[in-house]
Order: C-alpha cells, then sequence, then structure tokens
C-alpha cells in the first residue's frame, strides 16, 4: 500500500510536494490542509481533497504523514509541535538559533504520541549538514566553508521591497569566485563575511523615486548589505518579470584537511548544488525524509528526529538488497 | 574511556589509520596484529604493541572493534567473517560484484557473535556510495554519474608493471573535462567510457627494451587499456621516483535530475573528493565507521551494516546536542 501523505499549506514548498510526490511511486498526495477556505483553492493534482486545517484531528487514522510546509517565523514554531501530536510529521524549521526549543518541543509531543517527527529538513539546513557532518568525522583536522549561491534570497528581497520608492526587488547571494578557488586549493583561508560573498540587487523603482537614495539605503542598510559589497541595478518591471522570475539558489559546502604524521597530505570535500528551483528542491527532500519517518515508526523509534538521526537506507524505496547491488 | 582500537595488516591502508587515529581524541591505537614477524615490524606511534595474529583471538576483551586493512582480493573475504566472530570489525572490500556474498558471511558471523561488522566502507565504496544514495533518494527522476581521478589507479599500475620490458610504472585516471562540463550542465548526456575517462601511463622502460612495442601492448590490453584513449610517456627512474611517488586520487559523483509539473527546473549536485593520499582519507573514513560500530553494538544493533545503514550522528564524537548547535 502507498505512504499516505497529507499537506498542511498551500505555498511554493506545498506545491513543490504536490508536483515532486508524483515521482515516487511508494507515495500518495491523499490532501492538502489550508487555513483558507478550500474551495478558494484549486489544486494541480486531479482528485486530491482540499480540507480546511481545523478538520486534521478527525483524519487520524487516513495519513501515514504529514509534510508541513508553513514558514519557520510564525507557522512552524506552533504547527509542528501541534499535529506530532497526530501524525508523523516533517518540517523545514530553518531558524539555526532556535533549533534546540524547536526540537525539545516537537520531540515532546512525538514521543508522548508514538510518532515521528522530522525537523530543519531541505537543503540548508539539511543536505548542506550532512555535509559539514561527514566531512567533519573524516577529517578531524580541517576546516569548514559554506558558499550560498549564486540564488534568490528572500529575505534579502524582502528587505529591498521595504525600501520607501521601491516597486519591486530581488536579490541574489554569489560567492566570490576567488574565495571559492583559495578554499578549493585546500590552503584553509582566512575569510570575512566580505570576502566570501557578494550581493546583486535588481529593482523597480516607483515613478519620480530618487534613485541615488534607494541604492544608499540598501548598500548601508545594517546586518543586510553593509558588510558586504553590494550593487544594486534598476530595471524596468517589463525586465524584472522577463529575468527575475526564477526561485533558483545553490550553495557549496567544502571541508578542507590534512592527514600524515606530518600534516604532509591536502585533501578537499566539496559539496554543491545548482538548483534552478529552491522550493521544488526542498519539497524533494522532504519527500524522501518523509518515507523515512514513516518506516522509523514501524520501527518504534519514536520522537524528534534532523537528518543526522536517519540512516541513509531509510529515505530509499529500494530494499538493502538492492542498495548493496545498485548504489554501493 | 576511549575507544580500543586494533589494526589487522601493516600495509598502506594500515599506516593511515595509525596516522589518522591520532587526529581522534577519543580514540586510542591498542594494538597492530600482522602475518608477519611481529619483531620485523616498526610501528610511527611510540609504545603500541604489535602482535602475530595467531594470537588475536586471545584478546576479545581488549578492543572495542578492529580496523581490517586486508586486500579485496584475497584477505577479507575471509578476515572479516572470521574476526567478525570475535570482535567489532570494519573492512573496505570493494569487490562490487561479491558485495552481496561477502556481506551475507559477515553477516551470520557477527549476529551470531553479537558483534557490529561494517564493509565496503571508504570513498568508493563510501561516500560516492553515499552520495549516489542520496541523490537517488532526493532527485527520483535523473541521471547518476560517477567520474574517477584525476589520481592513481592500483590496477592498471600493476597492468603496466607486467608488460614484458617495464620495470617500473604508474596510471592515472583522468575525467574528460567536457564529460564533466556537459554532466554539469544538466544536460544529462549518455556517455561511453571512452568518453568519460582517459588513461595516462607513465613508464620506466627496462635498457635496451622495444619502447615501440610496450606502448602497443599496453594501449591495446583488453578491459584495462582498449576501451580507452591512453597517453603512454616513456620517463627515467630518477623522474618517475620524483614526479609519481604519491598515491593521490579523487573523484566526482554527479546526480542530475528535474522536477516541477512540466520538468522545466533542472537541478545538479555534485559531491568531490581531491585526495593527496587515497589510504589516508579511506583510513579516515574507516576510522568513523569504526566508532559508529562501537557505538551499534551498545545499542544491540548487531550484524553487518554498510554506510547506507548508519546514521550520520553515529559517526562524530559530538553529542546530538552539540551536532544540532553546531552543524545543523
Amino acid at each position: 500500500m502507498a505512504i499516505r501523505v497529507g499537506i498542511i499549506g498551500y505555498g511554493n514548498l506545498a506545491k513543490g510536494v504536490e508536483s515532486e510526490i508524483r515521482k515516487n511511486p511508494d507515495m500518495e498526495l491523499k490532501g492538502i490542509f489550508t487555513r483558507r477556505d478550500p474551495s478558494s483553492i484549486t489544486t494541480r493534482t486531479e482528485g486530491v481533497s482540499v480540507y480546511n486545517v481545523s478538520a486534521i484531528k478527525d483524519m487520524k487514522d487516513d495519513f501515514d504523514v504529514m509534510i508541513i510546509c508553513g514558514g519557520s517565523a510564525t507557522d512552524l514554531p506552533e504547527q509542528t509541535k501541534e499535529y506530532a501530536k497526530y501524525f508523523n510529521v516533517i518540517d523545514s524549521f530553518d531558524t539555526h538559533a532556535k533549533i534546540p526549543e524547536h526540537y525539545a518541543a516537537v520531540d515532546a509531543s512525538a514521543k508522548a504520541a508514538k510518532k515521528v517527527a522530522v525537523i530543519s529538513c531541505g537543503w540548508d539546513p539539511g543536505m548542506f549538514s550532512l555535509n559539514r557532518l561527514y566531512g567533519n568525522c573524516i577529517l578531524a583536522d580541517g576546516e569548514d566553508y559554506t558558499f550560498w549561491g549564486k540564488g534568490v534570497s528572500q529575505g534579502h528581497s524582502d528587505a529591498i521591497r521595504r525600501v520607501p520608492g521601491v516597486k519591486n526587488g530581488k536579490q541574489y547571494t554569489i560567492p566570490v569566485p576567488e574565495a571559492l578557488q583559495k578554499v578549493r586549493s585546500g590552503e584553509a583561508p582566512v575569510l570575512s563575511t566580505r570576502e566570501k560573498h557578494t550581493r546583486e540587487c535588481f529593482v523597480v523603482a516607483e515613478e519620480g523615486a530618487d534613485k541615488a537614495l534607494i541604492e544608499k539605503t540598501i548598500k548601508e542598510m545594517p546586518n543586510y548589505f553593509a558588510d558586504y559589497d553590494t550593487t544594486v541595478h534598476f530595471i524596468s518591471e517589463e525586465e524584472f518579470l522577463r529575468d527575475h522570475s526564477r526561485i533558483n539558489h545553490g550553495g557549496f559546502v567544502i571541508r578542507s584537511g590534512r592527514t600524515g604524521f606530518d600534516n604532509e597530505n591536502k585533501h578537499v570535500i566539496e559539496y554543491s548544488l545548482k538548483l534552478d528551483s529552491n522550493p521544488e528542491f526542498t519539497a524533494s527532500v522532504l519527500i524522501a525524509y518523509a518515507r523515512a519517518a514513516v518506516r522509523l515508526e514501524a520501527k518504534s523509534d519514536f520522537g524528534c528526529k534532523t537528518v543526522f538521526d536517519i540512516a541513509p537506507a531509510l529515505l530509499s524505496p529500494l530494499s538493502g538488497e538492492e542498495l548493496r547491488a545498485k548504489m554501493l
């Protein structure tokens, strides 16, 4: 029987789950839960039911796992611990500083309900975290580097759009090629914030707005832009819609280190992602870990988990024998 | 108390374990076991005992894990299943076609003895396998590519040295840059053996040997060279020793795939290694998984395992809390 999956929310990430679940024949999208009026939602998947989220508790036995697609700021801190009382759940909580608190709350709910909850899943946190961990365990004497981009930062794009006179805006985070090159060479450089990434902004100004002031306001914005070399391009609305509507992203996790009695040998481990669609890739990771959550429940291994706690074989629809034969 | 580690064998890989274990403060090298006369062996680590392997069974309680550093052709098929009767063990068995058989034999021994055995650990099989698995689970609709090099192939170097008139020889496997580029672009090319790798040979000929014949013999050798574009360089013994004594290696595992309702978005996941010392890096992987083997035994999770079966957190000396705070 296929794994019965529910989605909570219907934004970009949820739509990514909806499209990618079809690539996994062992899983079935059984329902979408929304805070909006269900009749206001048109899904892309034929025959899938849309419910108001208030009805979710009555469907405890109808779903094997819920993929929670809310935001980290206000949704997930409430939703994941709540729905873990009734379902196996998975989220992409990415507020790094608040992970311990989120973990503790979700773990308590899931353990009491004998359910499995996977938190902070996706690519960062997620696949990037895994590569930091593997890299550290293998090259015990070494340095870690994470570069993001080239890609769209939602937070920085939002910050641009809050500047007076800005009609629309998008920000790309770009790794500095020279910094990447130094890291790859294994020379273990110490890099400042400014040396690692640049920020490129594309802005549509309102008619009559003071462009020089907008540019200055963006470039001097503390936390977001002040510590970076930032460029601002003013473009037309037409150009903006034509060239800047994708949500691409990516990045690099690099571990460099040394081995040998005299540390004479250098090693570089590099993991990189080049993603046309950040939400669809994140959704794809969530789906694989949703499969693992169901299997962990079957093994009575309840509670809150992260990508660190989950054996890779649990992500795959293939058996142990098949995996050893095909992928080892 | 530190994890008490034994090494079986004392070749290049074992020496790598000896040097790298010192980078792991929670582990202690307690003994080296050899088939040779122990007095003939000079270790680099002060105070470590060297035993003849015949004495190993009497030391059942003195070691938490044995890292078996034999060869895959004849040593490991005998050693791993035998020593799993007495110890947690780990090996780097890399004869892909015989993994199912090896797994079954080792699993039976380890389960009967309530021990943990990790087989086929290192980078390929090992870290490359993990990346093939993660990539496949995330991008269900996609293609896999593995490139090796630039690096020394031991098997091909041995084959060169068996050619009459060859005094010494080394073979480097080199990925074809254009093929790598095509794969990275996400265009999912179908590549022949010849299109993926070239082979470069450095040969020291015996005095008076027929170099043209040596070159022809190498280039036409079935399985090893006939399917590749191979270049042969004749060099002096002096140059050989100066420039070709390292055992560097590396490679790339790439998964490209598509997402979206119309498969409109492309994604590329790339994992690469650039290693100055193949045996020291492999040893570093074995050490991390040796730690995991001891922890699995403590959880009574006995039997044969591969990298697929082991949750990443088990590799690290850090606690779950520390990992979530520092690396997630």
